[in-house]
């Protein structure tokens, strides 16, 4: 009925642990939760594995290579048959640079550097999702900062910190028409008078140094408590003060949650059994300190 | 790949000339310009004719009547093909009370009434997409209080005027569990005090009602002047000061635009050859003296 002319059989090739929103087309390629999927038809696209590391990393660091291998692997079979067998051409891959939603999952420098390889070689688009990991809560502007890539991602998609949703990309991708792409609020005035002034504190404050510096406090305390309590929970990773530990289960992990609730504490879950922290921009040296010595209490209680 | 458990093959009924939005799954709804469409993916979901009628209507009752019955017809034909044939269930009906993007396009209380009836027999939801027409624009808040619906729609949607968008829906619609609908800025409490201020002025300053008066007045002398100016426009329509009129075909009615444009009035196009009105709430007749009077005069120069 609908299909035809300027409609072609396109794909997105996302991947297991993702989650880009919650619109058709975009729960078409989230796959953290199922309640966000439940009920809503969705589109037959190819989904391909995203590595998944053991912790501490120094200490896996011939399976963790192996997961960047078996899933970039994973990534050009899915486009292969998508695009020969299936007759869907992947026209875009998009990716977090970290996971949030489904668990606070990393990959590696090598694995992104690799995709974006294969993405031009299989001549589709690079995507690359920063709106939970954007504006500088990595300890960089945006996270994918942290891989070196040779070239920019062709899109980078952004949000939250950002004040509104939007995206950037190259200058190739421009349409090449009006109204191909348009809205009723296009550049909202008073969302980017207060970006203005957040970039100008972030500047003024040297907040992306604090975030790299509070980050590297935090996270050296994490692995530390980790160590402590080897049977409540372990893999502490993070980038500045993005950063979370994993439960050694889900009723756990919502246990800590809660008591970390009750002494004052907000952190919030992701994935299985993850425990995310996501402070503002202006978590301090004394917030960490607050927050690790409640975390501590927390522990020892269960 | 993506289907599977939770993840029915539903189908949403949409008409021709219809538009609800930019984004993938109300892309596969939206049918009323090629170039929103391009090279985006769609779904295979059913369109259903929607009326178009000639004017004036007082001429044409026999004419317009067999329109809606035609397109009723096409409805439940559609809905029963998809349930029974495609086995793609039509888990709802979308439509605009007056469809703008399209064409000013208009059906009437008769059309209105029995669609709802058809949706209640087939078991699908209805849906009146109120972006454009809704918060007073046609007269009343909403526009489909025109159609005298024995029951409110089971969902509306808003925005434009609204400050944000969203939607009404009755009870037994309620998601039952939390995280289903969810983002990160619901509730945008800025959007909220701008509206509540929109909601007194139009109070306190008898809006709803100078709106009608207005639009009254306003469609007398688009009427008077599709009369005086036969071969240039004609089929002058609309509910409040939502109004509308067609030029005989597009290049002139581009050319009244421009000419409108180089005097001061910023009118829009719409559908194929329309020219659509959409002044704001606070349109008096001293303004719409002034549109008509630039718009008599960019008539005549033609």
């Amino acid at each position: 009925m609908n299909k035809g002319n300027g409609c072609p059989d396109l794909s997105i090739l996302s991947f297991t642990g993702s989650f880009h929103g919650r619109t058709l087309g975009v729960l078409a390629i989230t796959h953290s939760k199922a309640v966000h999927k439940l009920d809503v038809p969705t589109l037959d696209w190819p989904i391909a594995k995203f590595p998944r590391y053991k912790y501490p990393l120094e200490e896996n660091i011939e399976y963790n290579k192996k997961q960047d291998d078996d899933c970039l692997k994973d990534v050009e079979e899915q486009i292969d048959f998508f695009n020969n067998e299936k007759k869907k051409h992947v026209a875009a891959i998009i990716i977090e640079p970290i996971q949030a939603e489904g668990g606070d999952n990393y990959s590696s420098a090598y694995f992104f550097q690799n995709l974006q390889r294969i993405a031009k070689e299989k001549d589709t688009i690079f995507i690359v999702d920063e709106v939970q990991t954007g504006l500088c809560a990595t300890g960089k502007i945006w996270a994918h900062e942290h891989f070196n890539l040779s070239n920019p991602p062709d899109i980078m998609t952004f949000a939250k910190k950002m004040q509104t949703g939007g995206y950037y990309y190259k200058n190739e991708l421009k349409v090449d028409q009006p109204y191909r792409i348009f809205n009723t609020w296009l550049g909202d005035p008073i969302r980017i008078i207060y970006l203005e002034a957040i970039l100008e504190t972030i500047k003024r404050d040297n907040l992306i140094e604090l975030n790299h510096q509070i980050g590297t406090y935090l996270l050296f305390n994490l692995k530390k408590l980790c160590k402590d309590f080897p049977d409540l929970i372990n893999s502490a990773r993070g980038l500045g003060t993005f950063s979370s530990f994993d439960s050694v289960n889900a009723s756990v992990r919502d246990n800590i949650l809660q008591k970390l609730k009750n002494s004052g504490v907000l952190a919030g879950a992701c994935g299985d059994k993850t425990i995310r922290i996501r402070p503002a921009l202006i978590f301090t040296q004394k917030h960490a300190d607050i927050f690790l010595s409640k975390l501590n209490s927390t522990l020892k209680s269960i």
